[in-house]
């Protein structure tokens, strides 16, 4: 297969149609590079962009993508429910195929180093692309949000990983990172006790002493008068669907509640569902080369 | 993703690796057409060629092949372990993406008529090809095997599909046929009973009242002092590989065994694991358009 990295930058913009499109376009224009997704949210004022293809092209089409943000949103003007703290918030990119990690982590530094000198911006790495350990969680980062971060950037400990050490006033703070692809995952419980989610949420979840890659709530599906853990799986290479589905099942089952379903919610990367193959059919020495698909994009 | 169809022929020459490799040169040198593997076996006197692509290149590929076995391969001269009726033996051709059942059946027809026409070999179109009951077992057609062919052809019942009525005596007869892929799946048992994995093979497998697109048989692995239930799943959409693998297992717990493990041999379509992924998750609305890497390619 090719190599291939997914990018799906955030920006802070959702009801301006004609703003994220003039974003996007700067992805579409962008050779091997595919845009595969993009969605504006009005409420949190924020737009989710995914596109995906061969390294350096993603890089460049971040790059170019941040900068028609940075000259069209105004963070001095922003208002929306979703915690922000740029015009570009957050650039994740992800290993698909044939990209280490590392080389990911490579390639945040290379497109980080860029929009902190080109466009002016402060830049932190975050996730595996992380300088500090209080830089790994987006949430640290952002913490304080747009109007706390001139306050923020003068502490030392929040000094920015590229780009000038004061707040850009228009286009704020972008962090950018590498990470593994996010699974979001649902587990319907045949009951309508919300209590029952809560407390199989708190199990499951890294929080609360669950799994070290899952985070989780508890949630009411009203119209099915039943209740679901809502998850994001943040690493299914070691937090995989099948152990969190089982004992999910195993802790319903104390309750005396049946698991009714479950649901991917957006894209997956393959290698998650052979995973759950792998896992339920106890396979030996089965390799995803063995997968006919594959073969045929070598 | 791109039309696709894949295509196993089976040649009866498994020890002379040049007239082997002159059959598979015809498919390398086909454009838009991938060879993905071939494996000559010297006690079957046998050679299985896989190879994918693009709809009439795969026939215009296995056209040449068959006449490049017609010239090479005299099967007055053939010994071998696996029964057999022709040079080319069987062509198989399996649709994998984008194509439908009927259109494989249409282009196995193409493909049977030429072969039939231009080489002057009878023709046999097989599995969902074939144009009567009996012929749908690829087994039935080749009773007699090469020897017996030139007699069996004067039977009104078994007049070729296309092609000549008498046998070609050099190259013998070609069966045609669209079928599903086949998954050789082997799901091992631990114990060395062999008689329980005969039970169960002939619990599971359609000619003794199991699944009805299941082969099976007990076999021992002897290296590993275990028996394994040895399959070909021939139609992994009627008859999937975890209702077969849960029925083994319970098969089994009759018998006070357990299931140490199974394996898929060789090449597996994305979409059988997704189905096993599916099952045991208990998915709700799941679309393999979910699944990342089909997107890239769509």
């Amino acid at each position: 297969m090719a190599r291939l990295i997914e990018c799906v930058p955030n920006f802070s913009e959702g009801r301006n149609k004609d703003i994220i499109e003039q974003i996007v376009d700067e992805i579409r224009k962008t050779e091997n590079v595919k845009l595969l997704d993009y969605s504006m949210d009005a409420d949190h004022n924020r737009s989710v962009v995914t596109f995906i293809g061969e390294p350096d092209q993603v890089i460049e089409a971040a790059f170019k993508a941040t900068k028609v943000a940075s000259e069209l949103i105004d963070m001095t003007k922003h208002t929306g429910g979703h915690p922000r703290m740029g015009a570009t918030d957050v650039i994740p990119l992800i290993p698909i195929s044939d990209v280490t990690m590392e080389e990911c982590v490579e390639y945040s530094k290379i497109l980080g180093k860029r929009i902190g000198e080109e466009l002016n911006i402060p830049v932190f790495l975050y996730e595996k692309s992380a300088t500090s350990r209080n830089r790994e969680d987006l949430a640290e980062i952002r913490k304080g949000q747009y109007e706390g971060m001139a306050e923020k950037l003068k502490d030392e400990e929040w000094k920015p990983d590229f780009g000038p050490a004061e707040l850009n006033i228009k286009s704020g703070v972008t962090a950018v990172g590498a990470r593994p692809p996010l699974i979001a995952y649902n587990v319907n419980l045949g009951t309508s006790d919300l209590s029952i989610a809560k407390k199989i949420a708190k199990a499951v979840r890294a929080k609360t002493g669950g799994f070290t890659y899952c985070k989780a709530i508890g949630l009411e599906i009203k119209e099915r008068n039943i209740v679901q853990v809502s998850m994001n799986l943040v690493d299914y290479t070691k937090t995989p669907i099948f152990r969190v589905f089982d004992t999910i099942e195993r802790e319903a089952r104390r309750y005396g509640v049946n698991v009714i379903g479950s649901e991917i919610i957006g894209l997956v990367p393959m290698q998650a569902l052979v995973d759950v193959a792998d896992y339920y059919l106890r396979l030996e020495n089965f390799s995803s080369d063995q997968i006919l698909e594959r073969k045929i994009f070598e």
